[in-house]
């Protein structure tokens, strides 16, 4: 591995026989590991790019095993880095990045998984050992989880949230109660099936966890059903990129206004992508789509084609994973991605499920914790 | 006012001698107002998009008053919109979008604020009258809003966020201490003035609001200084239009892994851009920025000098609003565009803020079910 500078020590360059990866000076500078610049105990930099000159460049560089040394002028200042840093952290890449990628750590599913239910027992998840987190791993790469031989207790979907994070209050509660009730103020308490769906599209930021609790399940039918968003956007696009391309590239309107002094709206498209085409997030709710407004009118029969398409591919048996809730068991479902829903049951006999929404942002915390965690003790 | 079918039906034109407004029938249908469309309690869509027949059409349309009745085939099903409400929803819009809009209720703000900062007094707003409604008005205008004569108590800023929400819990707890501590975990505990900043642009979903309660300021200076980050991003869009687009169209990322167990990471743009280019959301926090690997090499110089630029502009006291927080005084900021930051205080004396998350989607909530009722009692 050599280090080279360009002439005017702008871009350096690391090279071998078999690749080559570029690096800018102010890059560099800006990402310094240094103590001066990043603080040893959190982590966090302690400077602003106002107090690194604007024309920085390099005025030495040179490798020693497995570090890089580089001065910078005009600070005269030289640092270290690691080269499986570097490496890791390389920005000089040959792929444009393609519309709907999906992230290493996501892995998209249909029907198939069904045998796999990504599922922990309680008593082993609350040990936090292995089983614990290979649950976690499974949730964030599956985007749903079911939870098992937990306590049939009220409120113990709190202690389900307490494993990966914190419960998002709304105004439905801490937690909201779902039984089959009668003259119902929101689908969710009827006795019927539901579409799959994602939960409060309306609300952004949307929930982004939820967490749903069986209580009491002497009720035939009601089983629990989940469909891969990210999976069913992705055969939509094979299909049809423009029909994936005109659900992300407008956005939808979604309201709940069911409530006294509540009403919530928001603007999302029903396929949501980073700015560099990263699939991240699906909405999908038939009750709550408000009037679409903001696709144009040349492209709103195709719109609607593609919603019809994406429905359907939802619909489709071929995509959805089946379970039933038991009392004591539990699932978390990544609402950004996974949609739910309920089968149809019987009158006969009763269902009740408390449930709550929590973020996905604790979740990924635990995980990528763990995750180094076993690389250091593996170093 | 006329109503106008195509030939097939597909396509209903409405309109007079000055305008023309085109609806699909497929639009209108799935938007009906009736009673089997749509639950009159809730207003929850009551069928999916699947129970309407793929080729729906309308065979007959015809205005009455303010009044269209519209049949549609094959269905055999009549309904009827009353006109205000298809004016207000139209989506046969002749402007295209231009990058980095605004809703109409936000108004972006620099310096010349200063003299209104959106003000209430805490016994005001509690009362939920005129006053109350006036200042959640202003907040979601201008993002950032302060409250006086609160009482001097510890956790009464949840009381605050009673005013229009609830409490976003994480692992800084369902809220935090902010005060003059020596060996501090956080650069929010020392004494050094801070760059403005939105907080925790590592996590995903972003807290949305943020509130910051003093209790105890008795040290010189330490004032909050709030910068409009919708504001920033236009102007930089203003003085270079490659500059907004490359901090918009790549991401970049963000982490904290300050604690144990902890690792939050974020990939997200500096600007974030709607899919038709509306301005939703700045990141802005040089300590947690991690390194940046997605934009390409080739942007990568053009990257840093527009990041560099945001920084100055924000840092332009022609941007910033600033006030003193004294004891039994809050301030609410929207975290998705606004950021904040402290001056420099001296270290005789003390201060002591307690702070917490939330989140928007209450604060619109509140705003858009007061302005209802409103409009609900002029009527």
């Amino acid at each position: 591995m050599q280090a080279t500078l360009s002439e005017n020590g702008a871009v350096l360059t690391l090279h071998s026989d078999d690749f080559r990866l570029r690096f800018h000076a102010i890059w560099l500078r800006d990402n310094a590991q240094d103590i001066e610049t990043r603080a040893p105990g959190n982590g966090q930099r302690l400077i602003a790019l106002r107090d690194i000159p604007a024309v920085t460049v390099m005025s030495a560089a040179s490798i020693d095993g497995e570090v890089l040394s580089v001065t910078f002028a005009p600070e005269d200042k030289s640092v270290t880095f690691d080269l499986g840093w570097l490496k890791a952290n390389a920005y000089d890449k040959a792929d444009k990045p393609v519309s709907g990628w999906l992230s290493d750590d996501i892995t998209p599913w249909d029907s198939s998984l069904q045998p796999n239910v990504p599922t922990g027992q309680y008593p082993a998840l609350v040990q936090r050992g292995a089983d614990y987190a290979n649950w976690i791993d499974n949730v964030a790469r599956y985007g749903f989880g079911k939870i098992e031989a937990a306590p049939v207790k009220e409120g113990a979907l709190f202690d389900v949230v307490d494993l990966f994070g914190y419960v998002r209050e709304t105004n439905y509660g801490k937690h909201f109660e779902v039984r089959t009730e009668v003259n119902p103020t929101n689908l969710a308490f009827t006795g019927l099936g539901l579409q799959a769906h994602t939960d409060n599209p309306y609300r952004d930021p949307v929930p982004s966890i939820q967490v749903l609790y069986c209580l009491e399940s002497s009720a035939a039918g009601g089983e629990n059903m989940v469909v891969d968003g990210f999976a069913c956007a992705r055969r939509l696009q094979k299909e049809n990129p423009d029909y994936f391309d005109v659900l992300a590239e407008h956005c939808a309107r979604f309201e709940y206004a069911g409530e006294e002094g509540v009403c919530l709206t928001s603007r999302r498209p029903m396929i949501e992508l980073a700015p560099d085409g990263e699939l991240i997030g699906v909405r999908f709710n038939n009750r709550s789509l408000a009037a679409v407004t903001d696709v144009p009118f040349e492209k709103m029969a195709l719109w609607y084609a593609a919603y019809r398409r994406l429905g359907e591919i939802i619909d489709d048996p071929a995509m959805e994973v089946v379970f039933r809730l038991e009392p004591g068991e539990a699932f978390v479902v990544d609402n950004t991605r996974v949609l739910h829903a309920r089968k149809a049951y019987s009158g006969i006999g009763k269902r009740w499920l408390q449930g709550c929404y929590a973020d996905k942002d604790g979740l990924r915390s635990v995980r990528d914790a763990l995750s180094r965690k076993r690389l250091e003790a593996a170093e």
